[in-house]
């Protein structure tokens, strides 16, 4: 069997996800002599850093062993490029892209995808017309925690899916009392801020691949801490939402509450957990674990106003065991898409499931300005 | 000092509130050598069975020691008797208090204080112009988890109240695995069931008294357990929801979610929590307990995606510890009524408290009719 | 933006403290490129080494590349220097930082300052007449235990200060039973030993930065374990207080009760602990760790003689969580003062500061000589 | 052997702690069968209620199958009675003793003795005079903490004493934010209250009867929440103290510090703990359990600032466990003073002994109006 080259051009290859999370998943395949696809095709990824600062790229490139270059145009020029991947800053993805796949390459993109949900469509009709394999980072499926409730889900061990809910946030102080554990842009709209673009499109892919597509949504956004200290101890005004609330409703009616806050103090099992209730069982997931209640295992407490509550609700739980191993979530997004590349298997994140993100955060902005429920129709590029 | 005695006519006597509830908070204060008022009036509390069926009625006077009457328009016509309380059926409540109040009697009501909204109102306004005194059941906020909530709140601890999370709700079985633990007519519009109905005029005098005025709700009442299975056994179609998520703004902008649900598996501390998050720290309580976290004590968790959350988030509360003697919620409302009619001293909850409970439900279904906000201005009478 | 070097002095370079605590706090600043000051000024501090064997001192300085002196003259009539510092024996250290604020340099000085009140403010008087910036060591205030109390304080959740307990102390051996922790110097006068000596000085600035002014004091020294063995096994004669009990008042009526000896057996959560009790909460810190108890979570605990106490009352008490990051106490001095010389943010140990630790030192004696209480009337140099 | 009657008049019979303390201890000796003395004797005590209300003590009194009076000269004329104890308000005591003494009666007294220091040596100068047996009420040396520290003392398995801590208190609401556990008068000087007056008696025998004699104090009473609210609710002014520190010298030299606070939130093993520092060992010890460490289990900790501490100071007490069997602390008293008066064995707290109280309760304060130390001379009466 032979070994299939695949040139990976990483633009933006010195900002953090490159750095810290993409190249050390692809130099992880190399040092283990490729990646293996399913149908038994074994790829080896050559990364090719793409970066404005030629000496920061040089020796960012020579200390992995790998090629390099600072010119986009003639990168892209060359025919045995077969990916472009941009990890670079949102605002000039939509062109780069575009650029990419003019020039025949397949496209990988960190999210959001694009500014707005019509640029994302038209990069998705792009795509299909030059015939590109094209996706976009999904990588909170992949945390263990997530990972064993949709085995439950997809076992049947909830059976039919009654209610959801997603609890997100702990405290961000701010930055008087102590410093902030974010950086003051993310509370200001000119820096791209806010709580529902920086995560509502995970919530968008998390529920619609793990459960069933988003059918209405009505969101209130809130900014409960109007004034903060940046990095230098500077008051200044927030100017975008630091909560925001939301009911979906979901394919079968399935009703989602979200409760999603950087200013709240949590008494849950973890930063972010998913409570799925079902016909047959329950379960809620964090990061890492999965508490399980089966329908056999299912208590009939009792609403005693006289006195102290002897069981402990905890308790009742089970918690499902690590019987997978887990790899690194953005490792995995690169197996998957370089399988796709490689061998045409499928990939579940392309471009117009990027774009469903996109269109999320805009119902949820109208259905806070019309103060009603927004639709979410299929998206058919 | 003289002991003042009060005649009360119990109608419904025989119900289970009545019997359970409402004569023992009474008989307990007669064993008591009456009720000491905060202005130093000693009450004597006389209920008068009012029941319909003679024999029964007889007995279980009897066995109390008790006057009783089968004649309500009699019993009613005594200029002895003071206050008429209704524990009976909700259908007549509103037409049998108007013949009290015409009677000259100071009137007590079960919750709901009628069918309707605009009933409600009438009950008001009739009362207010006859001069009788009036009030409604309230007992939950009696509860020792919600009176540590409160005073936590009173006293400062929490500070500005940033977002209120309400959660209820457990697994009610469908009558088919295991028999249901709730009457099927809770189950059926004809027999005056449905969730919001049930517990909305809870939530809405917990959010009042405790944190601020509601302002506007959007409501998601959902049917998710479509058939049952009735006392006998025989299935049957549920026609009114099981489940009710809605979002709140309270006066202050203050966003509240609530999750009800007689269709979820609890991982919480207890079958009512509820969730507040103030700019100088957070409480939840339930039933009995109230955890706090001071923003002296709040953690800067980090999330870590690559290895297994050390810390135990639940660890981080401390339990506010029993520094008061809690009375029965029903006897305290006792308390309160017999003091507001004997001395004058204010009742927190008159027929236009009330009355609120009843516009929220009001409100909460035409949101979702509409698929939109409904405001909740103030109520005038 | 300009890098400014800042000469330093470094006098008993060779002892202990100067070896293992200021001269790595220096070499880290200058292994990070220099100390940022608040201003934004980048110093680089360099130190000279100052010894009396030459071949040790420049072993020393040539292991950490450093430049070094074994005439103080000399090197203190460089005027490049600008700064000069005694971690030398007390003894001496008026005579040397005379002499330094003569030939203009700015002076900082380990603790106690001077072996008397009347030197200390002598020097300080010298300085403010030569207009040279002075400071003295003050490292427990950055201890992280300490520092989480202060911020309790300054953040308000403790309330009123209503009194305060210093415990100190844990079980010295005499060299008999098992050789003793600390040098026989610190139990004979000669040798500038004694308990108040050590200590005190730590007390009042902990006591007077954290919570308020000293204005009289009490104080009982006795000799405890007045026999021990030396170094070499040899007995001796303690001429010395190792034990100290204080009781003092502080501005605004405070009492405070201060345990402090070398012969306990310590039952507490460390070997030194600051109970503060507050009219909204109490803590108890440790040198790392801090406990909070808001008046929210106090409890109403039960006098029992008929049976055994069911709660643990430490279970009561909240761990102030870490999220501040702490830096190394002699470190943050350095800061503070390499600051204060280059860009003249304040400094919050002057002499006159360092001078109220004598003050208290003599207090404490006379007091003890009197049987009387002994007031602390401001210094006004 | 016969067994000998011992008539007893109880002066106060209807008060708290003659009825739930002292009439249960003599009734649980009737239902034995008597007192076996330590030489053998067998007593029976016959207690004769003496009130002031005929009604209540006649029902008192038929209710344990007692005698009883009103008439407190008839029955101190009564040649049957031995003994005559006082458990009614202080006020007055002195002349109800004096009389009964005269009455050739052997007399026991509950604490304090008196209100003076003055009356209290003429109590004890008119026993020795007429040659009547003498006693006051000293319960807490019963409790079984304080019992195993004093076996550790006598046992040898201190040594020789160093020093002593003793800390009391607990949070006692103000009223305002949860009621107040102790009564308002406590907090008034007109009824009696005041901190030194209730619990340095205590402190008093404690450590005079288990170390050593009082020879000096210097006390710091404070008032530190000046304001309460009363049992109705009303606000009041605290005029007496509520705390008081206080540092003594005992025989040998043994310094003593004392914490007494009813404003502290106790961060300690018992609401009352005395903490004794030995050359062969130090334990502490609360109500009920005592923790020892010995010489030979004694660690060498290290004052280690770089890193928070591993090892629990807790963890290196040993409890010492419980051997003996523990009679309630105020039937100890009467086991004891009975066997004085039927058989002359020795009684620990003749009047004399009571006295002392009263000397440290008028040297505390002289001390604070002094602000110096005041000696305790030993009594002779």
């Amino acid at each position: 069997m032979t070994t299939r080259s695949l040139k990976i051009l990483i633009d933006g290859a010195s900002g953090r996800l490159a750095r810290t999370q993409h190249l050390p998943a692809l130099m992880q395949m190399r040092q283990e002599g490729g990646l293996r696809c399913p149908d038994g095709t074994l790829c080896m990824p050559e990364p090719i850093l793409l970066g404005r600062n030629p000496d920061k790229t040089r020796a960012q490139a020579q200390a992995l062993g790998l090629n390099w270059s600072t010119d986009r145009q003639a990168a892209l020029a060359d025919p045995d490029v077969s990916i472009y991947f941009d990890a670079s800053a949102t605002a000039g993805r939509f062109e780069r892209a575009t650029q990419a796949m003019h020039a025949g390459k397949h496209v990988y993109l960190e999210k959001p995808l694009t500014d707005t949900l019509e640029q994302a469509l038209e990069l998705h009709r792009l795509a299909t017309r030059l015939g590109v394999r094209n996706g976009v980072v999904q990588d909170k499926l992949q945390l263990p925690g997530l990972h064993k409730m949709r085995k439950l889900l997809d076992g049947g061990f909830l059976g039919r899916v009654l209610s959801v809910k997603l609890d997100f946030g702990w405290w961000i102080f701010d930055g008087v009392y102590s410093p902030a554990q974010r950086s003051s842009w993310n509370y200001q709209r000119a820096g791209g801020g806010g709580l529902i673009l920086d995560m509502y499109p995970h919530w968008c892919y998390m529920i619609e691949r793990m459960i069933a597509p988003i059918e209405s949504v009505t969101c209130l956004p809130r900014t409960v801490v109007p004034q903060r200290r940046d990095e230098a101890g500077q008051p200044y005004d927030v100017d975008v939402e630091d909560l925001a609330m939301a009911m979906m409703v979901l394919q079968g009616g399935i009703p989602v509450q979200i409760f999603s806050s950087w200013a709240t103090r949590l008494r849950r099992d973890d930063m972010l957990t998913l409570h799925i209730d079902g016909s047959l069982g329950s379960a809620v997931c964090g990061l890492h674990t999965c508490r399980f209640q089966s329908l056999a295992a299912t208590p009939k407490p009792s609403w005693n106003i006289a006195q102290e509550r002897s069981e402990n609700f905890h308790d009742q739980w089970q918690v499902v065991p690590d019987v997978d191993t887990y790899v690194n979530s953005y490792r995995r997004g690169w197996e998957l898409f370089l399988a796709h590349v490689a061998t045409g298997s499928e990939f579940p994140a392309p471009f117009l499931a990027g774009a469903r993100g996109l269109q999320l955060i805009d119902a949820c902005h109208r259905s806070h300005q019309t103060r009603a429920w927004v639709d979410m129709p299929p998206l058919n590029g």
